[in-house]
């Protein structure tokens, strides 16, 4: 199934936080662990596009034949609206992004990229201010260490799994997926958590004890509140 | 024993650096290792008020009754002055800690975070600019994965015991502990440490010679200096 | 053999993306692996003045007896344009580098420190904009836990050998080594590299497709093109 744009834009407005209590409240998985945030203050929402890296099998590699250049630029195929997530099963010792494929990601209007592996050119990314999530951080080019293997499969970051149109949300915590199929329900729990989350902080605010506001807003399954700020049966002015 | 509030404040103006070449001094260990700072630039001094989390014994749970949800409120009854210090075993699994305590512990002038786990709202936490301390960032809850099992117990955090009353440290180099009955004692000799270090700085600023700065301040023990910068015997304009 | 400064200083301008791909192209690895950026931005470029702590052999310490404050003073002896490398085994437990050391490494133009091992003082080291390069971050000092035990050894960091006299080039990507020996044709290779890269993002800025762009400007080996962003045979307004 294709996740509407609508539910994406749904997602792409909440916390990843949020989101995954939703995911919590459905027993799913979501969190793609070991993945951390590499431009503070960018957060994304988009469909993944999937990318799987295997290493280049220098046993039968003929000087001079370089397999894989034409392999790598999957980028000028990816619609607008991906979030690239690529599975270089979770290396640190070379990159499969960097500012050239930011520059183009931009320009197709690729929401964000999330490596299961490493990135280089941070700083330049950090300028652009690129939703950028990765495992780890060098500069050593993949090229010649790893080949593409193919787009579009299922692939598993750090325990749960990625299909392609699933929707992957992401911010400073982290980075998450939402499967395809329950997309709709999780913007609609998740904003339901967000609406209980901040009616208890302004109640906090206004110097109500925890215990209490969590009672009187239902913390217990914020799921089941309203999608805003407004608690059942309360006028705040 | 309870430490004075004036010495809570003076090993507050104090960097941790200092502090832990005071402890050095006496042969104490007070470093929680592995605990990283996640607001650049935050620091806190304040008396330990100590957490205990445990697994959620899911095997026994009965279905629909929320065991710990109580339990969470404990920060309704933390004490102005203090710095929160959670132990859940390290975990980067699933957070003890997000926006909406943040929130409540600044209304409260609880002094800061110190978490043996993880965080998540890291960018809310930074906008605030409050001090949070953890072992990792992620964006799952702690709710059903963990519980709340003690407040007021002795904890371990990286090799280190933190009870009660104890003086928490933190800045950007990380966190520590003062046992309560030193606490005095430690500020002292950090004061005479970061008076030693200012001298020895001011002089190499001046062109002098590392080692010779050095003699001259008593680096080889630093808390036997005074505590300002004028070293014994020289006048400096 | 001595390295040319020029050839330092175009080193200095060039990112550890594009001097990592030139030692590639000549089969040489130069990453510095497990070393990472402390101060956002910085970036630097200079010769390996390296240096090796050893654990204090306690078991034959006598009491009162402190062995290595002398040793320690090795920065006043250290030369201008020279980067402090430093194995400290890649600890994480104590620090070999902070703000005192700092302030005299910038008043004798050293251009930056990598350490195998952890720093202290990094607000600081911030404010100041060092280029400071570290393993881990922590408050402890190595003081009575480590000593200096020589410099100007041959040392490996993350499984690359340092030698004397080698260029360190490191930015926010991380920290890297070239071989004296190769220094001026890894420049020469590197600044090819930049500029295909350079010509290829103009060209996607300008809606080219990645493969046409790759395959226009050689991306296949880039230290064969031209060190401009022109490309052979086109003329671009």
């Amino acid at each position: 199934m294709t996740v509407p744009p609508e539910v994406v834009d749904r997602l792409a407005r909440l916390d990843t936080a949020s989101v995954s209590d939703a995911l919590d409240s459905l027993g799913i998985r979501g969190v793609l662990a070991g993945v951390a945030a590499r431009v503070p203050g960018a957060r994304t929402a988009g469909l993944a596009h999937t990318v799987t890296y295997r290493p280049v099998d220098t046993g039968t590699d003929e000087p001079g034949k370089a397999k894989f250049h034409n392999a790598a630029n999957y980028l000028d195929d990816v619609p607008a609206g991906s979030v690239v997530v690529v599975d270089n099963a979770g290396s640190t010792d070379c990159t499969n992004w960097g500012s050239l494929l930011t520059t183009l990601a931009r320009r197709r209007d690729v929401r964000g990229t999330v490596l299961h592996g490493s990135a280089r050119d941070v700083a330049e990314i950090r300028a652009m201010g690129y939703p950028l999530f990765s495992t780890g951080v060098t500069m050593v080019s993949g090229k010649n260490r790893v080949e593409l293997a193919a787009t579009g499969l299922e692939i598993t970051v750090g325990g749960t799994t990625v299909r392609p149109g699933d929707v992957v949300v992401a911010d400073d915590n982290g980075a998450l997926v939402v499967p395809a199929e329950h997309a709709a329900e999780v913007a609609d729990r998740a904003e339901r958590v967000e609406g209980t989350e901040s009616a208890i902080a302004g109640a906090i605010a206004e110097g109500l004890r925890l215990d209490e506001a969590r009672r009187r807003f239902g913390y217990a399954k914020p799921w089941d509140g309203p999608a805003t700020a407004e608690p059942a049966g309360a006028h705040r002015a």
